[in-house]
């Protein structure tokens, strides 16, 4: 397409850079974004600056955060000695969201997958296998998507974590698999938590 | 949904209030840029406030433009004396893709319609008349929305220009071409048959 002005060519250009923004969609989201006040559509950016400036992420869980520890590692009501290991941020939510979880969390930032360049270095590995060895923990639940690379990620946590002799669960795969699982419907996800097995267990034969 | 860290609520709720993006496209979109360099999102939102704020409309055509007159008015190569009305600049953008025009445009900026408060005084309707009343115009093609709103501003306009005495066309309504006739609406067939043809005149140039 041929958006004559450059002014516009160039924000069409920034929100069909965003995932599942094609140009034609991006276009009406511009388009609509010109018919606001000149104030609005300062905020809508500032906003977003504002986000990426002073967003922190959790010392402890890795998540974001307003502020060095999130809102959940500083809630005295959560039971620390629970450990759930998720993937990014969505999942957090998405558990939070069926209130079938009292622990905390650890957030990986990824899953393993060679095919994308991401070894375990890229993700937070490290401070998990500290946070388990400075005790107190009981459990780590590892949620993580039923796909090959969850599975990976999986395996390699346990093998990390295997010796520190903590009990380590998967959620029940009542998961489709395949299924992602920020999309899952909180009856299913909250189920799957509340049915964790041990590990060597979900391991069919 | 609950979005725990404030900054990243604002966020989401900025970009949901866009249209045809709901939550969870917003919460998709938002971390996306979170991933993103620091420089890049303020490239993304710097775009959005220029364009907002550097912005001219065509003191003819009404289209968004850099400059006060857009690209296609200021064209030697474009026809003058036709003006083909739209609703607005993505109406002008697709007819340009056809390549099949070489007049000039005239941007509504909406259509009239009453149960939203939009009457002829919030359109550019007196630009136009100005317009054709200067002089140099032979025809006017009202290409707008075959819908109730799009019918209301033709009748509009159509009784604004009559006296003036030069030819006023609206678009072709009919089957698009590829259409099976069995899946088209009894309207648009039924109309198309009292609005037929002589063939040689079907056979585009």
């Amino acid at each position: 397409m041929n958006f004559s002005p450059k002014l516009l060519e160039n924000a069409v250009n920034e929100f069909s850079s965003l995932p599942g923004i094609g140009q034609k969609t991006a276009l009406r989201l511009v388009l609509h974004l010109l018919n606001l006040p000149q104030a609005e559509v300062e905020k809508f950016s500032s906003t977003l600056t504002t986000l990426k400036r002073d967003i922190r992420y959790c010392s402890t869980c890795c998540n974001i955060s307003d502020d060095h520890l999130c809102q959940i590692c500083s809630s005295v009501k959560r039971d620390k000695s629970l450990i759930c290991v998720v993937e990014d941020t969505r999942d957090v939510m998405a558990i939070e969201n069926t209130g079938q979880y009292q622990g905390v969390y650890h957030v990986m930032g990824g899953l393993i997958s060679p095919m994308d360049g991401i070894g375990p270095s890229e993700l937070n590995v490290e401070s998990l296998v500290e946070r388990v060895k400075a005790g107190d923990v009981s459990e780590v639940i590892l949620a993580l998507s039923a796909t090959m690379e969850g599975d990976t990620t999986i395996f390699y946590l346990y093998k990390k974590l295997k010796d520190t002799g903590i009990q380590i669960s998967t959620i029940a795969r009542g998961i489709a698999f395949g299924g992602e699982l920020e999309y899952v419907d909180e009856i299913t996800l909250g189920k799957s938590i509340a049915t964790r097995i041990p590990y060597e267990n979900s391991l069919v034969k």
